[in-house]
């Protein structure tokens, strides 16, 4: 084992994943949940797959304050300290903020890697070897890097990176980061050999984020400049006062698109952002039909290329029905063609006005 | 109050509904629901409707044993004598054929109706009085009387009665008794005017229903003549050993379209067999999109012409869908395009099949 005390971890956990509703719930939201029935929810399988590279107590866990409860009991031997409670939801640039800020107090020579709570990881060994490098070329080199994933298909609910220059081994420099692209610009990207999906994994030292933030995010960074509690009892009550007022932002359009000493480690160790259920559909079982019915009992008629999901003993008959999501939880159903998975975010918000809080 | 001690009524309540599934289920059959939330379950309307036509204690339920135990609750003011146990299912020809024999032994003047419990009547005040008018008529000829609805739309989910010659009153000949038609022959059915839904409700004295069946169905026929103990205790062994022998087969097949005494009283009473969604839904309000939601908590984007019925507090999130059945109860949930709702039983079938019993 390497020394590795200097290496940490922030594993972002406060989402609602809307998206995934109705199996992600406000209350439990679907990094808590044990997806694929193995035991173990998304966020104790990205713990467990980080803990032989970084020491378990430089685990830091970012989440909103109303989940403390549920992740002491699915991570117990993280000590309260380890859990920082956001105040209020404002997207990754502040909470990513916060966390260097806080773990620079901790250690002026500190590591960080920030990664998802929701995505899946298929080969965790090569998994392990690709974070380790990115570790040491953050530990040699002045950079804020990402990681970039071999595209395996035209896929439309993912953001781009665009590849520049070569550094060393499998670290380019970033070109450009793209938004979501239609299914065609999607085949371009994935045709010219320069495009890897942005899977909002990053490496850098405390030193360089910080820096890149009074840079790129002023405002921002000032919020955080301006607390001087970090890591003692008075941090929480400080963050209290501060957190509110920073602007909702994420860490790409705050910081990554701006800096200019950003790279990407281009990967491919079977990955997947769970934030959707197409990419739970591309990820599941399908029959001839290309139904992926999550091994529930449904029987589909005339019917291809939906996805069914339900919770509990439950019998689905169904007819008809072609790119479908169907997910049935308890007191909710959600029927929407696959390719509106990303309006199901609005319609779920209008259930909430419609209906009140208690189905979302 | 005219003298009525002669009239009876027959109220068939043994099916299982599986073309209402999930919402009707084996154990606990449409008719025994309160579809409407009135508080009264289809069959207890059923009984509420002709009780001050027919004496109560002439009222007599034509069931499947394993619904005694539904019936003594939800009508705990009839007597057990009133409630017949078919051993078996065979169809309503031998179940109304033991009726008749059964209500001739009590009463050698008997006039019977027969009625289905699992219709909806709107205008019960004008039903009333053209049940009254087919006792009448039954008295006062030997007929075999049928009620044919006067039809709103061309309806496909229906039989129709071709009307003849003009009788008395409301009462014609029939001419033909058809099969479900197209939605282009239904059209027709509409402009000549001749033809009415086939409500499967029958008039008829105890005795011409018994000549009928001798002279149609005389297999039918002859395994209740050779029962003798029909109103004592010895009743029930006798059918018993006795109904399973019979062929399974409808009063329409077996007697109506070969009677040649059978006439049709032409109504319209705001009538509708709840045999269907199709049915429900064209009973049902509906918003500016067609869609009818039963009261559920249902948010429908781009659909229309939908009927959603969820049992208990649950929100429906659904878009893209046109035309379709969707309902979920407790441990099952079916969605199927409205034109294939003659299919369900089929579908429900297989399920059964592929899933057990449990959830049929």
């Amino acid at each position: 084992m390497n020394d590795n005390k200097n290496r940490y971890c922030v594993i972002m956990c406060g989402g609602v994943g809307s998206r995934f509703w109705p199996y992600s719930r406000t209350a439990l939201p679907k990094q808590f949940i044990d997806f694929f029935g193995t035991g173990r929810s998304l966020l104790q399988m990205a713990v467990d797959r980080i803990k032989g590279i970084v020491p378990e107590e430089n685990i830091i866990l970012m989440t909103n304050a109303q989940y403390a409860g549920i992740i002491a009991q699915q991570l117990p031997q993280l000590r309260p300290e380890q859990i920082l409670l956001e105040p209020a939801r404002r997207g990754t640039a502040p909470c990513i903020a916060w966390s260097a800020w806080h773990i620079k107090a901790l250690n002026p020579d500190a590591k960080i890697m920030v990664a998802p709570s929701d995505h899946l990881i298929l080969k965790t060994d090569e998994y392990g070897e690709c974070v380790t490098r990115a570790f040491e070329f953050v530990e040699d080199n002045d950079v804020l890097a990402t990681m970039g994933i071999k595209p395996n298909r035209p896929e439309t609910g993912y953001g781009y990176i665009q590849v520049g220059d070569h550094l060393h081994g499998d670290f380019m420099k970033v070109k450009t980061f793209t938004e979501k692209p239609s299914e065609e610009l999607a085949r371009v990207f994935i045709d010219t050999g320069e495009f890897f999906w942005n899977s909002g994994m990053f490496f850098w030292s405390a030193d360089a984020i910080i820096r890149a933030m009074r840079d790129t995010a002023p405002d921002i960074a000032a919020i955080f400049d301006g607390i001087s509690d970090y890591g003692t009892a008075a941090e929480a009550e400080a963050i209290a006062g501060a957190y509110p007022r920073c602007r909702n932002i994420s860490i790409d359009y705050a910081v990554m698109e701006k800096a200019p000493n950003v790279c990407v480690e281009c990967v491919d160790f079977g990955w997947s952002d769970l934030g959707t259920w197409g990419s739970l559909y591309d990820n599941s079982e399908k029959n001839d039909q290309g139904n992926a019915t999550q091994g529930c009992k449904a029987l589909l008629f005339n019917s291809s290329n939906n996805i069914v999901s339900v919770k509990g003993d439950k019998v689905v008959v169904a007819s008809g029905l072609n790119d479908y999501i169907v997910a049935d939880v308890d007191d909710a159903l959600l029927i929407v063609p696959r390719n509106e998975e990303q309006k199901i975010r609005i319609y779920v918000n209008e259930a909430k006005t419609k209906f009140g809080d208690k189905y979302i």
